[in-house]
């Protein structure tokens, strides 16, 4: 039989998901499992995107333009508008997911044995995407106990070599819930200047911020037009996962270009996925959708935050972005915890589903005592899986201990 | 500024499009163009697969499973035992089109630097899935004159080297509209075993066969179950191009492992385009739907080929399967002249615009006097287009004759 290639060895089975077969027996068992370890939300889609694809589906489905419709570019280019972004139809392409947006922006300015810089802990998936594109990962540590923060310049600038190509980063991030400073992006910024590489931003939770953060975008930011790589996706922010329908987003023509022949490989974004946008962004519904969707996510956060405070021994610094936090739990292994409390533990023959952070680390020996909790379900979902999770530690710190 | 990557300037810019322009300026100037360039059918999707969609078009639009939704794999699974194919639903993979398919299979047994062995000329975007996955082709001769028919088995291993990889191939062929015999297939089969390698068959036209031709698949062949690895596309068959809805097939876990993890690393294909497929595939219409249009492209594939014949110099192998036929032109440049039907030419302010079939070479110089024909318009158009042509000829070769 022939041999599987090396990199499909090394390439890391979805590392969120492993955990699913304990999962599994434990509702075959009868229990109830709050699932806190996947960023699938639990909001309806709004009805508007329904209704647009209602109305185009009659017809020849056809291709649409590797770039993606003609519509979509311009209902695009006015929903940016709307954060004082402006972009033409030639500064967007349409991609199948975030996932291949940052695919197609990688593959457009880098080339094999390439290096980009990734704050850490960071979404496990870039993993994949470098494996893909055969370039490297090189983690930029941050921590807990200091909320996330990116460190200064020197440790940054530390990291690069003459393979570097670019700083990919997630703002608001998911698995931590920072959402940058002003400051830190400029920071970032001169650095790309200084040493003429990209700004990759995956800012496909743009919209969840909380308190007084507010996420500010790359092409935002001032004299980088050359360097500003911005990747989206609608699936957050409209509750539309399974669309996969996302977006690159650059001034600079020559990445587009590129990007542009990646994509003209596969052809087509999904097309009727397309007119269940455009239908949506035309709408005067969906700032409010969005909105109201926004201040469940904050009451969820506030929710689970304050749990969090309350649990001895855990620390989780407030998020300030997305829907998800790293907490700090007084276990030595949270990957073993988190399986304990699907196969030998349980409230009421209830119990919680947890993502180990070691999975978000490319450091090794990182993030073990950690966690990444995503705060999908309603809050007296969350409020109950929390009681759950607090009992759980307090049993399984007292057994260990004795 | 920092530059693009070494493979984004490399990679080709989608040469079937390359001529849009010309055709665009030509459509501004009031001129009707036949669009014989593109393989994007004009038949009506089935209205089955738009009330799938319509049915499923409510409450959350979630991620379906990375390797797709269970229904869709049992609805796959009974489409292939029709051909008499056995398929489990492990040995499915629900991608993002055939694109995704190959790309997928191509990073599951390969790794930077490899080979793989196509028949040429191939379909252009196999191209552009080497360089996204860094592997090289090394194209497999097959020429007009001999009906693109393989060449003997001593000329296909005089390619193979200790990097190569895999056979890949379209069947029924894209662009030759060849039908491999099972004495071909078997001596792929042959080959692959005796080198130990893996076989990939792109088998997206497998209904579009003609007179007596008989699509035969990859996992029809015996003892190849771990060599044989099936690439697929709902795009042709329910002309569905805009769905983006593909499979990868194959009895080999490993193979599959492999494609799920990179499948994994995009979350999941089009959802609510798997209910429409789902719902499609359990009609009792969809069988009827295939047979009334392969009818259809039976005519139009008569027309075309008949037309052809008759034109003077014209040299066309008959074609036996998908919908396109290369034609070898009396002019030295196929490009030129296709470029001159659109600037140059018209008849009654009509042209027709061609594929020049260099792009579907790997070798520099072959098919320069060849142009690809997609017979994807109705026969009234057809009749009309081809009149186009052999006008167009006729004036061209006299004037460049003068």
């Amino acid at each position: 039989m022939p041999s599987a290639s090396q990199r499909a060895r090394t390439v890391q089975a979805s590392p969120i998901r492993k955990l699913k077969p304990l999962a599994d027996q434990a509702k075959r068992a009868g229990k109830r499992v709050y699932h806190l370890n996947i960023g699938q939300p639990d909001i309806p889609t709004p009805t508007e995107y329904f209704e647009g694809i209602r109305h185009a589906a009659q017809g020849v489905l056809a291709y649409s333009p590797s770039q993606g419709l003609d519509e979509t570019l311009d209902a695009l280019s006015e929903y940016y508008r709307t954060f004082e972004i402006s972009l033409g139809r030639e500064e967007l392409l349409v991609t199948a997911g975030g996932s291949e947006a940052i695919t197609f922006a990688l593959l457009a300015i880098t080339d094999v044995g390439d290096q980009i810089l990734v704050p850490e802990p960071f979404y496990t998936n870039y993993n994949s995407y470098a494996q893909i594109t055969g370039i490297h990962i090189v983690p930029v540590e941050t921590r807990a106990q200091d909320g996330f923060r990116l460190p200064d310049k020197k440790s940054i600038e530390a990291k690069i070599t003459p393979k570097t190509k670019a700083i990919l980063f997630c703002n608001p991030g998911n698995p931590t819930g920072v959402v940058y400073t002003r400051a830190e992006l400029e920071l970032l910024a001169e650095i790309a200047r200084r040493h003429n590489f990209y700004l990759i931003s995956d800012e496909v939770y743009r919209e969840f911020t909380y308190d007084d953060a507010q996420a500010i975008s790359v092409l935002q930011l001032p004299d980088l037009d050359d360097r500003a790589i911005l990747v989206d996706s609608i699936s957050k922010r409209f509750s539309a996962c399974g669309a996969r329908l996302g977006v690159i987003a650059s001034k600079n023509a020559s990445v587009m270009e590129s990007a542009l022949k990646f994509a003209q490989a596969r052809l087509s974004p999904p097309t009727l996925e397309q007119y269940g946008l455009i239908y949506l962004l035309k709408s005067s519904h969906y700032q409010n959708f969005v909105r109201e969707m926004i201040a469940e996510f904050a009451r969820r956060r506030d929710l689970v935050y304050a749990e969090l405070q309350q649990m001895p021994g855990v620390l989780c610094p407030k998020p300030q972005g997305a829907f998800y936090t790293i907490a700090k739990l007084p276990v030595a292994e949270a990957e073993r915890f988190t399986r304990w409390l699907l196969t030998d533990f349980s409230l009421d023959n209830e119990t919680v589903m947890l993502a180990p952070a070691a999975e978000f680390y490319a450091t090794p020996g990182k993030g073990r005592d950690e966690v990444r909790i995503a705060y999908v379900l309603n809050v007296d979902a969350l409020k109950r899986a929390m009681k759950i999770l607090r009992e759980g530690l307090q049993v399984y710190t007292t057994e260990k201990r004795a």
